[in-house]
């Protein structure tokens, strides 16, 4: 028996003069214990620790007292390690190995065993601290020191750290011992906002489904969830203040987000480090609201008449029915930040409508429909300021010229994207960029690597502008998913984007071979905790 | 309440002048109980029947005794019955819809209930029969004359309009009743091989994804699994004769299929009237091959040096060896065909080989790589012929020149397959088309409809020729896809080829909205079935 094949390349007929390669196998044989997305700064030696999970514990000492975010995050990694060991376990039967004798006593790199990861909080923990666009996500990890150490200043930080400690684990090529190298870890982030957008209109996406993804975020670390939760073809936000919203525009009752399953997803993810933010997108992509509130949408006159279009601005009752939605939205969603929309608004109906006309005339922006959107957003945006939310834009919003406050952030989406994040950023704004990062725009297989290749700093060397870009975000839209292939369709090409945003990726030092292994890893690493992901790179297969 | 949103345009907001249009919800709403492939002709009418399964039964009737296998048919479709109406009873609580008035009894077209479908075979039933080429599909449904029946001459018949009679049962509007229309249904299919085939071994595709994969299959009235079951990357299959095969180059142990699993497949498409064609592709695509029986493949001088390249035809061991293998795949494959494979030979090595040379020397076909590749295949058929065995190959063969026997029939999948089709043809040979169903190439959504439009007649005007191709074969090739992706790649995309092979469409009178919406239908009641196939046409929702 000869398992796994797990080289690309295996000299295997040896005659008398030669020894011929076959090549049969996965194209990227996987790496062992490397971190996806890369840390800052990693040393690793060849020297090696045995971890059995039976022997081994996480002691948590933190400066502030108890933190049981970080007792819950312990349990869920002690978890995942046990049950990574069952594999291991399953597997040795399959391959005949029980009773194998322990080969590695006798490696020189052997080490002896790991059987303690001092978990050190040296920062505050709070009951019920959400992660914002402030919080530290450092960490510091060393193995084979005196002590093995996992530190750092915040909770966040521990969390990525236990992250990258799981993922530091790996089969050895005996596919017995799981091991983990002598390691030196400094690790942050490059951008503090690294986004994933799941639309929920076009296609309902069930919660086991959504959990599923921020599960596979943290393990990504990704830190921010933006739920396109509405859209023109359905209303599935059970709204308290207005249930007709998706009692009559959800496509069925049981297609719906209630408060308390919303909340249980922003619990879900808070505790994993991950921010999520609503978008509420308007003027435009509002056809959902109009079944029930119809009043809202503008109805259009001359060749569109008959239809109903963007929202109204000029009726009051637009802007305070807004405010009473976007007041309850506060009040469900945790987030500092809401996404407003503003993308995509065609401005044919309210060209064709006498009630917009008369109403522009009476704001002195007659045929300036470009000033009338500006009106609309700019009412919604201080609505929202007075609510106390800070706020994120589709870059048209910007492109049109409305006047947003600095921190109003342009989210950037078009394939002239460097065009736009240089004027956004000179204007002074933070941006983020999902430009090269269309998860609904696909290829055969392995297309992952063009998301890779995308780096948010070629819009401009002006150190200035760059470091206004606070993030990017790929983005998941729902017109050709669902339950059925939205998981395996993010992953693991949203991991490429993750990459390029947590780590300080050095192109010219990038080789593919290697990038594609580290890849193969992860997929099966994400795999064997129920994620589900496609395969990235050819032919393939996951032991573990 | 007013769910579900299931036209595409509605028209909801009625002021005193005007009724608008908001167009929210689907795309293409779901058609009600089409069937799918399209039937070769049928008639309908607005009068319904209403079924419920307590209250209904299939009669069987037979010229021949008992008939096992259309008993169990029918408990399994009685089954799917059972649990589509499950899905009505829970959907009715979540609509709110209990105990609401039966308001199609005072519909002009309602004609009663249907209580009972006779299901009348009116040929053989042998315990083991198996389907082949030459067997007959056809069969005839009628709903709502004196009696209702289905009947066929053949078993097959019987299964294929067992799921034509399930596809005719739909959620009436009101959301309470399942429903099936007056009708008269005569069917029968365009071609004898409408075939898929599944590569297991770029990935390994666990059993019941391939059960899954064979049972939808059945759904759409395919009818060859076309079963790739290893190549250059690994050897999943289990022979008993050669047992080193799998036992060195399977991913792994688990990775394998074993003889009695096999046989579990096989007999599992068997009874849905579902041929089971392995292909051992040769004299490429063997580098798996080569790990432990290097003797097999040549071995490469020169340039290629140290190299393994294809199988060794200057070896009589190498025909021994395949003899061997195919007589026992004869016994545990229950098919009349075997694929041979014999696409994408380079002929580097061969060229490189002293031994190869000289051999193609005493053979008198000096620098005619072409010829040795003849050389090989025809004594492959020529013992093929003697294991009983007929054959398919892919195009290179016939390409190459090589003298294949009139009844091999000729696997196309190039781009310019117009041109083989017509050569293949004229030389005499059966045809089997796959050019424009490669699953592995795939574009954002909805690519299916490219399925659709491409028609294998094109090639020639001539009948005669029209006649010898016998059908084709959607393909999944496994680089891009395993366990996590395989189903939803493959459905609904393979389901426009299963329609263009058992449908005579007529292309001047395809309705691509109508199409659309039927393929949504199709979609969500595969999906309810478990299949799990992806969304076809852009947002949307299955409500059944």
């Amino acid at each position: 028996m000869n398992f796994p094949i797990n080289l690309a390349t295996i000299c295997l007929y040896i005659t008398l003069a030669n020894c011929y390669i076959i090549d049969p196998g996965p194209r990227y044989p996987a790496t062992k214990g490397e971190i996806w997305p890369q840390p800052k700064n990693q040393t690793k030696s060849d020297e090696f620790f045995v971890l059995k999970p039976s022997n081994f514990e996480f002691k948590l000492t933190t400066s502030s007292g108890k933190c049981k975010l970080l007792e819950d995050a312990i349990e869920r990694y002690k978890d995942i390690i046990s049950s990574t060991h069952l594999i291991v376990k399953k597997m040795r039967k399959t391959l005949d190995l029980q009773g194998r004798k322990k080969t590695w006593l006798t490696n020189e790199n052997f080490k002896g065993n790991i059987n303690v990861l001092d978990v050190t909080l040296n920062g505050p923990c709070g009951t019920k601290d959400f992660p914002t666009e402030d919080s530290s996500e450092n960490y510091s990890i060393q193995i084979g020191a005196k002590r093995n150490v996992l530190s750092s200043d915040s909770v966040w930080g521990v969390i990525r750290g236990l992250e990258s400690f799981y993922q530091s684990i790996y089969l050895a090529d005996d596919n017995l011992s799981l091991r983990i190298n002598r390691t030196i870890i400094e690790d942050s982030p490059r951008y503090s906002y690294r986004g994933l957008l799941l639309d929920t209109s076009r296609h309902f996406i069930p919660l086991e489904k959504i959990q599923l993804t921020i599960d596979a975020m943290a393990q990504n670390k990704l830190n921010v969830f933006h739920w396109h939760i509405v859209d023109d073809q359905s209303f599935p936000y059970v709204s308290e203040v207005f249930p007709e919203l998706s009692a009559s525009a959800a496509y069925a009752p049981v297609y719906t987000y209630k408060p308390d399953q919303i909340k249980d997803i922003i619990e879900y993810a808070r505790v994993r480090g991950v921010r999520v933010i609503p978008e509420f997108d308007s003027p435009g992509h509002t056809r959902s609201w109009g079944v029930s509130h119809p009043e809202l949408l503008t109805a259009c006159e001359g060749a569109y008449a008959l239809k109903l279009g963007p929202m109204n601005p000029a009726r009051n009752g637009t802007f305070e029915f807004i405010e009473k939605l976007f007041g309850e939205v506060k009040g469900v969603f945790a987030d500092d930040y809401i996404h407003l929309g503003g993308d995509e608004v065609g401005f044919e109906c309210w060209q064709s409508s006498s009630e917009i006309n008369d109403f522009m005339k009476t704001l002195n922006i007659t045929d300036n429909y470009e000033a009338l959107e500006s009106y609309y957003i700019q009412k919604v945006i201080n609505l929202v300021d007075k609510l106390n939310y800070k706020s994120i834009v589709w870059e048209e919003v910007f492109n049109n010229g409305v006047i947003i406050p600095n921190a109003t952030i342009v989210h950037v989406w078009k394939d002239d994207w460097r065009d736009t994040m240089l004027h956004a950023t000179s204007s002074g704004h933070h941006a983020i960029l999902s430009s090269c990062w269309y998860l609904d725009h696909l290829e055969s297989g392995g297309d992952w690597f063009s998301f890779y290749e995308c780096e948010p700093n070629t819009f401009s060397n002006d150190p200035k502008l760059r470091s206004m870009v606070v993030g990017g975000e790929a983005c998941m839209w729902a017109e050709v998913v669902d339950a059925n292939n939205v998981i395996s369709r993010i992953w693991p090409r949203a991991s490429a984007t993750a990459e390029r945003l947590w780590s300080f990726v050095d192109d010219d030092k990038v080789e593919e071979d290697e990038l594609r292994r580290r890849l193969e890893e992860h997929t099966c690493r994400m795999n064997r905790r129920g994620v589900g992901a496609q395969p990235p790179n050819g032919p393939g297969f996951c032991l573990l």
